[in-house]
């Protein structure tokens, strides 16, 4: 029988490298032989796709806390349906730019969301499925933001204080030391050979330990 | 201070004559002097209208049970919050057509969606908020076919059983049964002056009713 794939999500706040790192991880199981798909929350399907630009546009009337949180996690059952379940039930690895555990972090730790209406959200769309692996990597606030604010990434963030992010790292990190034997805690703050080495290594590591049941 | 306005939703199966009774309570509220609103789900705002068209839009990708759910109570925390809440809390009366008794019928009853997860999902968006009253429009099965589809309303709907539809009733006569002082059942069964003349005359009697707490 197919044995199946990891389910491995990519984690952080601005500018700490998801992007670069999501691509240096194709390449490493690329060389390992292993398939795998990359996809992103939220999105990843071309209905989840739909509901990201319809949570991204700007509009007058204001969103309502709990629209979105129901929007992001309305995107995210159809991607984990659609996509992520058929691939991992054939064998094939999946690298996520984030996931739940974003949402924890952004609109929990950031935005002041509760804890309990997330979670209660994660187990009806997601059952007892979770990511087998979650990479964080993590950097100073002003490290991260200082490389988005060079990439004019940050129009829409600007505004938000440091403060937020700090906020938004804290509950990662929180989560990472309550879950250690599924995060992953890279210094992305190292320069970048380094921090493609660690991921490459830990992406090795990951491949030689079995299959999740 | 402003005593806060009644929240009335009009339900019921396919062609038991909903848009006419609503224009039928517009009428009996204008006649009564009572400021109100007429809305509808899902929908209601232009953001819960956009969430609408997604969710009717036909598309490839078959759209997971889940995701509709949510999509449903998305654009429902939207009307809530931005429209109907606003408008009750301005002394005005919501007349709205369907909300989330027509979730546990439709979805619940007629397609067998846990209704502990509908449940669940009605706390998280409305809290305590439901409708002051729910006007049930109820007619046999083949009655309401037979009224939508002279006017060509099936098209969508006629590949859905007759079977589908008693599901829907039965879910919201059963509704009625354990939520009597919410409910008003009406006959739509009658001739359509015998229906308005009831519903006009309910009005008028929670009119004289003391406004909700």
């Amino acid at each position: 029988m197919q044995a199946r794939g990891r389910f491995i999500t990519f984690e952080g706040t601005e500018g700490v490298g998801k992007s670069t790192q999501l691509e240096n991880a194709a390449n490493t199981l690329k060389k390992l032989g292993i398939e795998f798909i990359i996809t992103r929350e939220p999105g990843g399907t071309p209905m989840a796709e739909t509901i990201r630009e319809l949570l991204l546009a700007l509009r007058e009337e204001p969103v309502h806390e709990t629209t979105e949180l129901l929007l992001m996690f309305a995107a995210r059952a159809q991607h984990l349906h659609n996509r992520i379940l058929p691939a991992l039930d054939q064998g094939k690895w999946v690298l996520c730019d984030r996931f739940t555990d974003a949402t924890f972090a952004y609109q929990g730790g950031g935005r002041g969301v509760s804890k309990e209406r997330i979670a209660l959200l994660e187990a009806l769309v997601q059952g007892d499925v979770r990511p087998d692996h979650v990479i964080l990597l993590d950097a100073p606030v002003e490290t991260g933001m200082a490389r988005a604010r060079k990439r004019g990434e940050l129009d829409r963030f600007e505004q938000e204080a440091q403060a937020f992010f700090q906020r938004i790292r804290d509950a990662y990190l929180e989560r990472a030391t309550a879950m250690p034997s599924r995060y992953h805690v890279v210094n992305a703050a190292l320069p970048l050979e380094q921090v493609s080495a660690s991921v490459a290594a830990l992406l090795a590591a990951l491949a030689k330990m079995p299959a999740p049941a």
